[in-house]
């Protein structure tokens, strides 16, 4: 795998002419400045690719609708209103033809789903993109459907609105571009509260518009079991918070299609050992320190409750739980957890010690053997595992070597994650967690706040810097990072606000690479919100409208 | 004015039995433990009331609305279903009967509307309710219409939903109630970012649910002018974000309206001398440092530009501002506004040198002029003054004795402003202020956060104490509080999650009276949420579902 590094060029352009338009900003991108239109025929042809897929041709007609109703006007004073006179007599692009890439040998396309769920290191999301000054075509080539998907998100985000006519200011529009990262996701949590599957679908939506590739579907946790395992009914129907928050096989077959469709693969994660309380709803029998009080000596946060992991029934139902929840996933990455072990919760636990005893064994050695049986029923079903963090840096537990790693307790353990050799992803706390700064959940805690404040910012992930620390060697083990938004504050109602535009910072940090400048980035963050909001997502104000029409005017030296 | 005490009494009473259905909860509450439920036919009646005024009529049947459409199932585990066997046979209610206390010797009730605007100390809002459980009626009396909504408020929340039945488990209840502060409010801000008409009106209709009585109107500021004003519509046309971000006088009376008949009264605040910038897109001439550069000398955020206080002509502009956006308010309440003056900006501005030098006063003595003439037009109108707190501890200015004093930099503030003997309200920025906490919003400061982090809890607003460091005279300055939504970084997507449940908090100190345990609050905190989620309101989740469904259990201490 290779991670492509950011071009020095992208700096200076941006710097001189930011585009204002578009986010991710694209790896080459040379623009003008002639007033372009779209035709009133306009339209996106397929003619060129050989039996084009159907998901493709329904990305095409998505695209086309898109462009047809943002009706996002300039983001400038007068809202382009001054454009009016030029755009009488500014050529029209008729069509933007979508084409393999020469160097392209497939005799068909492949669907852009089966490329979006394909292993990492074989997505292609490269493309190109021409759109002349002179009232010809306009051309996207790509050597991958997901890469033509990805030119088209670009195309789509070109263009503004001014009584009806499609246009942009800076016309002929030249970019070449691939991402800096593979891995460009979002974690949402669904146990925490419940979040119905029209709420993921549109978040996948704006996923898609910033280029984010995976969605890191934490699903389960000692709160609430909302997924309907096809061998294991038990567990949602004693787990969903009711019968109306469940994910049915159908549920997660079309979130997994939805996604796929829109160029993002689905990471599903069945957190474990920890954080199962609610298996016990089901199983009480695998579960140790079920609801134990205090709680606060038996867990991170209530309820206690962890899988018995010394426990061979125990194994072998995690194994089973895990072979099935894989059918019903057909991405490659799997996240088992592995955060936040409790000691304690085995130390109490009568049944863990007697296990313990029995085999001989360590709570240590105990784990690595749950780690290698439920992750060798991964990998029996095709799986990569994903793990969190403490799985490499607090257990002695043997993991594959293609093991992935999500660092999230400090951006400062990425260096330990490397050091030991596993590729990972950034998910650090201190950077990229959308939840903190809300205050404190825990009840009973009048002074309380977050235990992560303050609130991280879009320019505080802005700035996340990926190899910081790294040695060259270990650059290579980065495959991307991602925001999360864990739950125990949020519900569909604050969903939107809490994830938009601020999710989009990583978004351009992974695709486009780091070192972007925030002043340059605010007006086209701006921009990416206002047409999210054109397009149904609740993306939040960052400043006065005032501010967000006058680029710079509201900057701390300005 | 009498500002009552809450009664020992709830303390014990909510100790012993939380009653979570009933936010702000009643100064005298004593509920029993049978199950009754409404009668299929059930009804509000109005048949004691002298000539019913429609705003009460109309608030009878959106009661009974929300009591039909509530839905609400109980936040316990189960959500109820263990209470379907005990409802078979439980008593209905058959009617909720309205009437006047005997004690009340007007011959004709008062419209809901005109003694919601009436002056503070004339409004009554006091009401007792009884609800047998022997299937008898129900009654509500109060000595004003004002009251018999507040009693109708309290009734709508008490009742869950099960299969079809509403009920209570409570029963019999007996209320008697009134407010511990006559003023208990909510800012909105509508000039940094735009509110449409319909956002307002469902800010209000919460508002109302919780017993707050004033909407703090921030109308305009420097960043933009949405109020269409009678006798200076270029105010608006130049300074609207755009022409579909205007209030017009219909808009402005249609708010109106709707508050007062939800028991609101509207606030109107045009900020001045300072926060005007926007003036100078009409009348360049009466602002001095418009759009001056480095805005950080010139104003606390940009834009900078304040009103030439010590012109003639602006003093005479601002008079007609006010007297012509007086007429377009029916309450009492006029906020002047009068924070964040800025000395570099007069000092550097030429015209008002000239105006002190040819008057020999110095910018307080001018301040003091301007102030005593635009209040004097205000006092002409028949308005009572709002200042924030600047124009008391940091201006030598003669204010009237009457005029209401805003605490708003530090709840520390609030003796000060007592020692000088002025009425006041609590809206300190370290409790109340809903926008901290949520990063920077200035541009170029990448590792900025918000000013007045941290977020403010709805703990630390709950747990606010009106009275602090006040002797026993200066008690009776307390009008009550407001939190205040600050809008740089809200529009209509964060509006609802970033103001409920958590505005509700003051809601309750002002009503109910202050010293309320966050404990026992959370699960009634949680219950008005939820049924704010029924009726249409985004607030969001203050905990998961598992802990709101288990009352204590996500305690620090449990």
């Amino acid at each position: 795998m290779t991670i492509l590094r950011p071009i020095i060029l992208l700096a200076i352009i941006t710097f001189v002419k930011p585009t204002r338009a578009l986010w991710p900003l694209p790896n080459q991108l040379s623009t003008g400045s002639t007033l372009i239109k779209l035709a009133d025929d306009f339209d996106i042809t397929l003619e060129a690719i050989n039996s084009a897929p159907q998901d493709l041709v329904d990305a095409v007609a998505r695209t086309k609708d898109f462009i047809a109703n943002d009706k996002l006007q300039r983001l400038v004073v007068g809202r382009g209103s001054s454009d009016s006179e030029g755009l009488a007599s500014a050529p029209s692009v008729p069509i933007l033809a979508l084409s393999m890439d020469s160097g392209f040998t497939d005799s068909q396309a492949r669907s852009l789903s089966e490329e979006s769920m394909d292993v990492l290191e074989n997505r292609v999301e490269a493309y190109s993109l021409i759109i002349p000054a002179d009232g010809s075509q306009a051309e996207l080539k790509a050597n991958s459907t997901l890469g033509l998907f990805r030119g088209l998100t670009t195309f789509s985000q070109l263009w503004y609105d001014l009584d009806g006519t499609t246009y942009s200011v800076e016309g002929p529009i030249e970019i070449k571009d691939e991402p800096a990262y593979p891995y460009r996701g979002l974690m949402l949590d669904t146990a925490r509260n419940f979040f119905p599957v029209s709420d993921i679908k549109r978040t996948l939506d704006a996923m898609s518009w910033v280029k984010i590739n995976t969605f890191h579907w934490h699903i389960v946790d000692s709160q609430s079991f909302p997924l309907q395992v096809p061998d294991f009914p038990e567990l949602a129907s004693a787990g969903a918070y009711s019968s109306s928050m469940m994910y049915t096989p159908e549920d997660v077959k079309d979130i997994v299609d939805y996604a796929a469709a829109r160029g993002i693969d689905v990471l599903p994660e069945i957190d474990t050992p920890g954080h199962t309380m609610i298996i016990s709803k089901a199983f009480p029998e695998h579960i140790a320190c079920a609801e134990a009080k205090p709680w606060a000596s038996f867990a991170n946060e209530p309820p206690a409750g962890q899988l018995r992991l010394a426990s061979v029934s125990t194994m072998n139902f995690t194994q089973s739980l895990f072979t099935s929840v894989s059918s019903m996933f057909p991405g490659k990455f799997f996240s088992s957890g592995g955060d936040e072990l409790n000691t304690n919760c085995y130390d109490q636990d009568p049944e863990t010690q007697a296990e313990l005893t029995a085999s001989g064994k360590t709570l240590e050695e105990a784990l690595d053997t749950f780690t290698q049986v439920t992750h060798g029923a991964l990998h029996e079903n095709g799986k990569t595992a994903v793990v969190w963090e403490e799985m490499v840096l607090e257990h002695n537990v043997t993991l594959s070597n293609d093991t992935v790693v999500m660092v999230w307790i400090s951006s400062e353990h990425a260096a330990s994650v490397a050091q030991a050799g596993f590729r990972f992803v950034h998910a650090p706390s201190d950077f990229f967690y959308l939840d903190c700064g809300a205050g404190e959940w825990i009840g009973a805690d009048p002074e309380g706040n977050s235990w992560c404040d303050p609130f991280k910012t879009w320019q505080k992930s802005y700035t996340f810097d990926p190899t910081a620390n790294l040695t060259e060697n270990e650059k290579e083990l980065v495959l991307g990072g991602e925001q999360l938004l864990w739950t125990e504050q949020s519900h569909p109602s604050n969903l939107d606000p809490i994830v938009w535009p601020r999710a989009a910072s990583s978004a351009e940090v992974f695709w486009t690479g780091p070192g972007g400048d925030v002043s340059t980035a605010l007006p086209r963050l701006h921009d990416i919100a206002f047409r999210m909001n054109q397009r149904g997502i609740g993306a939040i104000a960052l400043q006065p409208l005032y501010c967000a029409l006058r680029p710079g005017v509201c900057d701390l030296d300005s």
